[in-house]
C-alpha cells in the first residue's frame, strides 16, 4: 500500500490512563476500511513539545496522513490546533464566520447553565475559532471545530486531520474529513484490505499456534496473510488481513481452522456470541430469558441488555447477592443453601430454574460464585463460580469454573461463559 | 526531571482496538510514582520494522528507559524479544536453565488440555526461552519470561524492559524489573512527583477553564503546576502534578477551586463517588440498598457490586425491562404505568419505593428511560431517563435526564447520576 497514516492521541488523561482511548482504535479501523495502512498510534500528554515530536516522527516515517485527536477544548491546556499550525508552518488566525457560529452554539448550550461566566465563555470561544491559515474547517459537533491542515505551501509533508477528543464529536466528524480534497490527496494510492475474523471458545492459545504451523506444513501460504491471534474476554480471536486477490488463500486457511477446531470455533463471520445468543432467542422459535445472578451482580443482565432490542426476549433479572434474596426473589429453598452452600451446583441450578419460573421465561440463567478478593475458603476459593442454564423443556446445563485473576476479571469472564453455555444449549435444542 | 521514559505497546489487536490497552496507562502510573518522566506511549502492530522504528524514535527523544508490552507469546507473530535484541545489537541465545523452567511450567499447564500437541508446545517453549545475550531474566508468571535488556556493550542508549502483554503477567513482573541493576541505572536522577485529583459533578468544563483563569488572576502561579482537566463518565477531574516543594502552591489552588465550586466539588482526596456511596452505606449508621432498573438493565447493580464488600449493604437488584416485571417484581401498579407511561417520574419513584419495600432495604433506587437506538418518540426521545432514590425515612429525590450519545453512553452516564443522587440524599440525611 502506498498510503500510510499515523495517529496522535493527545491528553495527559489518556497517557496516564484516567481515560481509555477509544479514538485511536476507531480511527485505525476507518483507515483500514479506506485501504490506508495504519502504522502506529502515539499517545502523548498535553505538552506542545511532545505533540510536535510525535508529528515530526510520523512524518519522518513516511506517513502522508496524520490524524490527531483531543486538545481542542476551551481550556488553556488544549493546544493541538496551535501545535499543528506550527508543524505546518501556518499562522494562527481567527476565522470570523466560524467565531460567529461557535458563539451561536454556545448561546444555546449555556442556556442550561444560567450562572455561567459570559466572559470566560467568550475567551474559550475565541480560542476555538483560532485556526491555522489555509485549514479546512470541519463544522463543530460540540463547540470545537475539526481541521484538515495541508502541508506548508510548497512543501510536501503529511496532511494533518485535527479532530476533537470526545468520541461523540470525533466519530460524526470523520466522514466530513474524509471527503475533503487534502484528505483525498494524502491517501492517494490506497488499496482495499479485507479483514476477516474467526472466534473460538474453550481452547488454549498455544493450540492455535500449533494449528498455524500445521497449516503452513500442509502447504497453505499463511505468510501471505497478516494473521494475528489474541485472547479477548476468554475467547480467542484470529484476525486476518489480506488484499482481495488473496481471498482464495484465506478461504483455504479458514477451512483448515474449521476442520481442526470444529468443536470450539463458534464464529466465522465476525458475529459475537452476544449477537448469536440474541439471534437464538429472537428465533424462530422465539424464546424468552430471565436471569438470577449472585457474584456477577447484574453484569449478565447488563450484557444481555447491551444488545438493542433485548426487551423482545429478556423477561427480567434478579440480583440476589444475599441468601435471603436468593430465597425470597428466586425461590431457592433455604434448606438447599443450608445443605450445599450458596456457591454450589445445586444452588446455581435452582437460581436458573427460579429465574425461569418467577419471570415466566423459556430460558433461565443462574450464577453463583466467589469473585473475591475476600470470601474464599480452602474448599471454595476465590474464582470458583457455578453457572447454570435451565430450559422450560426440562433440559439444563451446568458448568463449574475456577477462574484466575481479579474480581473484575472473574465477574467479566463469567458473563462470557454464561453467553456460551446458553447459546450451546439452545443450539442443541434447535438441532 | 532527568530520567525520561517511553512505552511501546505492541500488538495489532491493540492498535486496531480489538483489545483495550491497559498496560501503557498502568506502566505510566508506575513510572510517575517512581519519579520518572513519561513522555509518550507508542502503539504499534506486530511488524518488526514498526516496533524497531518506535524504539529508535524514543531513544532519539532522549529516553533512558523504554518499556515494551506484548509480543512474548508462543505464536510466530510474537516478535518483541528478537526485535529488542536487534535494537540492542545483542545475539539471540537459548537460555537452557530458563528453557527447563518453562518446560516444567508447561507440563503443569497442559495437564488441563490432555489432547494438546506436544511438539507444538515444545516449539513455543524454545521460542520463549530464546533471549538477547546479556539480558536479565524476569521469571515467567505465565509461560513468557520478561527481560531487562541493557544497551549494547560500550553503548549508551536506553535500557529496554520487555514485559508480556497480559496485565495479569505484566503487573506482578514490574516489581522485579524495577529492582534490577540496569533499570535502576537507567532511571538515575529521578525526582518524586506528587499527583492530586479534584472531582466535580454537575458543571460544564468551560466553567473550570474560567476558574483556572480566575486563579491565575488572583495571583496563584498555576503555570508552576501541571494541571489537566478532563471529563470522565459525566464527571470533571482536575489532575495536578507537582514537585513536592510546590505543595503550598497546590494547596492554594485546591482551596481556590473549593471556594469557587463548593456545590459541585465532591472529592478532594482522589476518592470516587462509588467509594463515597459505599462509605455512606457502610455507615455508621449502616444502611442497606436495593435497586429496580429498567433501561440500565443491571448496570446500576453491577456498579454497586464492583466495590468489594458490597454484600454488606446491597439487598438485591431487580432488572425490570418489561412492564409486567415492573409490576410483578417491583410492585409498580399497572394503573400507574398506564397513566404516566413506563418512562415517567411517577414510575421511577415507584420503582425506587418498590425495590426498597420488596427487598426490605433502607434505600431504594429506581431507573427508567429510553436508551435507544429505537423506542424514542417526540414527547419521550431517546436519552430521556428518570432516576429516583427513596429512603425508608420518607425522603426521596428524583432527577430527569436528557442524555446525548449512544445507547452505551446513555446507560453508563445514568449509573453515574444514580451514584451521585443516592450519595447526596444520604449526605443530606446525615447532616
Amino acid at each position: 500500500m502506498s498510503a500510510r497514516a499515523g495517529i496522535v492521541v493527545t491528553g495527559t488523561e489518556v497517557l496516564t490512563g484516567r481515560v481509555v482511548d477509544r479514538n485511536g482504535p476507531w480511527c485505525s479501523e476507518q483507515l483500514r476500511a479506506l485501504g490506508v495502512d495504519h502504522e502506529s498510534t502515539v499517545v502523548v500528554g498535553d505538552r506542545p513539545a511532545d505533540i510536535l515530536a510525535a508529528l515530526r516522527w510520523l512524518a519522518d516515517e513516511g506517513c502522508s496522513l496524520i490524524i490527531t485527536s483531543g486538545g481542542l477544548g476551551p481550556t488553556a491546556d488544549d493546544l493541538t490546533a496551535t501545535v499543528v499550525g506550527e508543524f505546518q508552518r501556518r499562522a494562527m488566525v481567527v476565522d470570523e464566520p466560524l467565531h460567529m457560529r461557535i458563539t451561536a452554539i454556545l448561546a444555546r448550550l449555556t442556556a442550561r447553565w444560567p450562572s455561567v461566566d459570559q466572559e470566560s465563555i467568550a475567551a474559550g470561544n475565541l480560542k476555538q475559532a483560532t485556526i491555522p491559515e489555509g485549514a479546512t474547517i470541519l463544522e463543530p459537533i460540540g463547540t470545537a471545530p475539526g481541521l484538515v491542515v495541508p502541508p506548508p505551501d510548497g512543501g510536501d509533508g503529511p496532511t494533518v486531520v485535527v479532530l476533537p477528543g470526545p468520541p461523540s464529536e470525533l466519530v460524526p466528524m470523520w466522514e466530513a474529513a474524509a471527503r475533503t480534497e487534502p484528505f483525498i490527496a494524502a491517501t492517494e494510492g490506497r488499496v482495499a484490505i479485507e479483514q476477516s475474523m474467526l472466534r473460538l471458545f474453550g481452547i488454549p492459545e498455544s493450540e492455535i499456534a500449533a494449528t498455524l504451523r500445521a497449516a503452513a506444513g500442509a502447504g497453505i501460504a499463511i505468510e501471505q496473510l497478516e494473521i494475528t491471534t489474541c485472547l479477548r474476554r476468554g475467547e480467542i480471536e484470529i484476525v486476518t488481513r489480506f488484499t482481495p486477490d488473496r481471498q482464495a488463500l484465506y478461504d483455504d486457511f479458514a477451512n483448515f481452522i474449521a476442520d481442526s477446531h470444529a468443536d470450539t470455533l463458534f464464529s466465522i463471520d465476525g458475529t459475537t456470541i452476544d449477537q448469536q445468543l440474541a439471534a437464538l432467542l429472537t428465533g424462530p422459535p422465539a424464546r424468552s430469558i430471565a436471569v438470577a445472578e449472585s457474584c456477577t451482580g447484574g453484569l449478565v443482565a447488563a450484557r444481555l441488555t447491551e444488545t438493542p432490542g433485548a426487551s423482545a426476549y429478556l423477561r427480567g433479572g434478579l440480583v440476589v447477592y444475599s441468601n435471603e434474596a436468593k430465597s425470597s426473589l428466586a425461590g431457592v429453598p433455604a434448606a438447599l443453601i443450608e445443605e450445599y452452600g450458596a456457591v454450589s451446583e445445586e444452588v446455581a441450578l435452582a437460581l436458573a430454574e427460579g429465574a425461569r419460573t418467577v419471570l415466566a421465561a423459556d430460558v433461565g440463567v443462574g450464577v453463583t460464585g466467589i469473585a473475591g478478593p475476600g470470601g474464599g475458603t480452602e474448599e471454595k476459593p476465590v474464582g470458583l463460580v457455578w453457572c447454570a442454564v435451565s430450559l422450560s423443556s426440562g433440559e439444563s446445563a451446568v458448568r463449574k469454573l475456577q477462574l484466575p485473576g481479579s474480581r473484575q476479571l472473574i465477574r467479566d469472564r463469567t458473563t462470557t461463559v454464561i453467553m456460551h453455555l446458553a447459546a450451546q444449549l439452545l443450539r442443541e435444542q434447535s438441532s
